[in-house]
């Protein structure tokens, strides 16, 4: 059985990596969603192992101390996080799993994570970040302008991941993400088995 | 400018790397073959830089002193070789080259150019390859049984590639090496001039 993968999608925030990454996942149904955890109640039809791990906050405090957590954070009073065992356990059922996270969480997750896949997306240039930034309409020019600094500061992190990818249009850019997969399916290292079960015939 | 990739396709001899590569070229008119040095004399309408680099002996010869050849043989008195001067020169100018090589020569290409993509095709299964050769028609039983046991070994050194292609059908063979040439496009190694663009910005 090969090991799934763990796709890790980020960039600066305005890159578009939401639509990206929903996008991916509807092209692509042998990709999953990692599933966070949460100690906050569920809502109305959501599913625990579906939509969230709900945890207790005594639970989810003593993962915290086990270091389990690829990323958490707390939010209002209540707990989420990325737990790095039960994305483990889906690869090793061979289920490639897809986290959308900022910069600062992507790099949380190159220490616990190295065999991961980093990929990161790239604005076309600066001028369309800005103008997409602005398009969303929720930002003063002073909040836009921290923004842009943040993400010129962000795109200088793109140098540790292992993929750049420029979302030009969404289609290319997810059309291009799905060949990494691919490619990433044939590297040797993840194909010892091919190789013994061709040595055992 | 990026510099183009040197893809090497080889695979244990039966596994269908000569079709592979010419169907791959056929559909992929960013990448081109490498070409050979030799000392034979030009035939009717052969091309110098294009069907070979023709070299008198003496030149081969000291290409040879310099370790300038990625590969070379002496045939029946004429030398053929692949030059790395000549592949760097074209990669250096943006070209993604394809060399198809058997897995003797490919281990060298590994030592003198430890940037090259090395891709090895597998035969689906033993009894499959056992297959194809037989169905060559050239092989006698000995000559068959040789052959078998030399693939046995040549397979266990695919582990030192970086890609394992399973050519299951050429059709499929082909666009995954296709995904892997854009896959490696987005190495973050090779894109460093798009993070330097967005930074001069």
């Amino acid at each position: 059985m090969r090991k799934g993968l763990l796709m890790v999608v980020s960039g600066p925030s305005g890159t578009g990596k939401g639509t990206v990454c929903s996008e991916l996942l509807r092209e692509t149904p042998e990709l999953a969603y990692s599933i966070s955890a949460t100690t906050r109640a569920p809502r109305e039809g959501e599913v625990d192992g579906k939509n969230y791990y709900f945890l207790t906050k005594e639970r989810f405090e003593k993962i915290i101390a086990e270091g389990g957590f690829l990323e958490y954070a707390n939010v209002y009073g209540n707990y989420y996080g990325t737990p790095l065992a039960k994305i483990e356990e889906r690869r090793a059922a061979g289920q490639d799993i897809l986290l959308e996270i900022d910069i600062q969480g992507a790099l949380n997750v190159m220490e616990k994570c190295p065999d991961g896949l980093f990929v990161f997306l790239l604005p076309p240039s600066i001028e369309e970040l800005e103008r997409r930034l602005r398009g969303r309409g929720s930002e003063t020019e002073e909040s836009l302008a921290r923004r842009m600094g943040s993400a010129r500061k962000e795109i200088a992190i793109g140098k540790r991941y292992q993929y750049v990818v420029v979302n030009d249009t969404v289609a290319h850019a997810v059309a291009t993400i799905k060949e990494i997969i691919t490619a990433e399916h044939c590297r040797v290292d993840r194909n010892q088995h091919l190789f013994e079960e061709l040595e055992r015939e």
